[in-house]
């Protein structure tokens, strides 16, 4: 079905940035549209987030190469088996874009968001270099599709601007929310009770929104204080604007 | 010369990405296409950097309306004078873009990086709103081309990033550089000394990366250390990875 292939594929870290296919760059999209063989994560049994937005834009012969997370909700994250497993996920995503490569196919990886900023496809990423060729695309962030989405500017003039996992402990994350401009907080999801607490304790709770979907058909944009018990997806982002020089 | 236009235009705050048109967004590239009004930020005598990245993109019978900011380099940031020149000079800007949309024009205002993050947009954006239609279009950070320019990933895990103007203080530098996983550091050029003492301070220095020019024709990357006593340009970025986990 694939062209016969020569030589050493080059595996490409794709970002397709915040969600929107429009807002692609014109390399992505390029690359994309002509990828014989397009490699994505995804929960197993689910079709896949970032697969779900390139859906009508990859080749009509692309092979489909999906690379299941192990189930790891039952183990937790200090538990080492947890870091086993994940490796020996990656080593085996690794080998079996080592193989396609040396049969001469290129593969596009599909990156939410910026490859480099946080994100799965670094882990594949550190193994591939110097053993094949590969080549990342950035993108726009989902922090950047969350704050334009909000309409408010994040940063002005000198203002710091820290960026937080949800995932840090209580007393990390008030520390730090105290001591900055402006805010980025990312993997909300079961977090969000401890990142909420954390920014009541900032004094940051009532300047702080919450973009769900950023870029997205289902995009939600509110204040935070109006989230109510609502259960905030793991890829929401909270914003909390600088208030830096202005002239 | 341009088509009879009704009603009001929209004023669209176009982010370029880092330098390359390549990574410029479908929808910029787009919009940026069919416009018929395209302003843009430079200095007095120059052809502006956002103006350079559209070359051969623009259309030809496009209207250009630069906006040149007025001299400031003999006054210093701290002087009143200094922020009354530039609160005019967006007042200014600002009265043409509504004029242009009260005629029913669209005009495009090209922005280098994400217009949302730093830069000279949301200071025009912040009057506009509320007064014309205004649509903010994100973009690649200049940040995000830097760090893909190095080949490495700048944060992983649970990582903090931290984003510091080399305007601040050097205490305050070397206080926050201190107290970070990654770090990136812009508006580089007259502070270049004071941000290197700073890494030094900090302990970073031997882990920074300075990127020119990132993803653009004259791009370079080089540790820090290698630098010597080049003169870093304005626009040039430091980054320091962060070395969060990584299964």
């Amino acid at each position: 079905m694939n062209a016969p292939a020569t030589g050493t594929g080059t595996i490409y870290g794709l970002g397709l940035g915040p969600g929107d296919p429009d807002l692609m760059s014109l390399r992505a999209h390029r690359l994309l549209g002509a990828a014989r063989n397009v490699a994505y994560f995804r929960k197993a049994g689910r079709r896949g987030q970032a697969r779900k937005i390139v859906d009508g834009l990859i080749h009509a012969e692309a092979a489909e190469w999906p690379l299941e997370y192990p189930v790891t909700t039952e183990i937790p994250v200090t538990d080492p088996r947890y870091n086993q497993l994940l490796a020996q996920f990656y080593e085996d995503g690794t080998a079996r874009l080592v193989d396609l490569s040396r049969k001469g196919e290129d593969v596009v990886v599909l990156c939410e968001g910026d490859p480099f900023f946080y994100g799965s496809f670094m882990h594949l990423h550190a193994r591939l270099q110097g053993v094949v060729p590969v080549e990342v695309i950035p993108a726009i962030t989902g922090m950047s599709g969350a704050w334009t989405a909000t309409g408010t500017p994040v940063t002005w003039g000198d203002d710091v601007l820290t960026v937080l996992m949800g995932t840090l402990p209580e007393s990390e994350l008030v520390r730090r929310m105290s001591d900055t401009d402006a805010l980025v907080v990312m993997k909300i999801g079961r977090n969000f009770d401890k990142v909420r607490r954390a920014l009541r304790q900032a004094g940051l709770y009532d300047r702080a929104w919450l973009i769900e979907y950023a870029q997205m058909p289902n995009q939600s944009v509110m204040p935070l204080a109006q989230a109510g018990d609502r259960v905030a997806p793991y890829f929401s982002i909270i914003v909390v604007h600088g208030q830096g020089r202005r002239p």
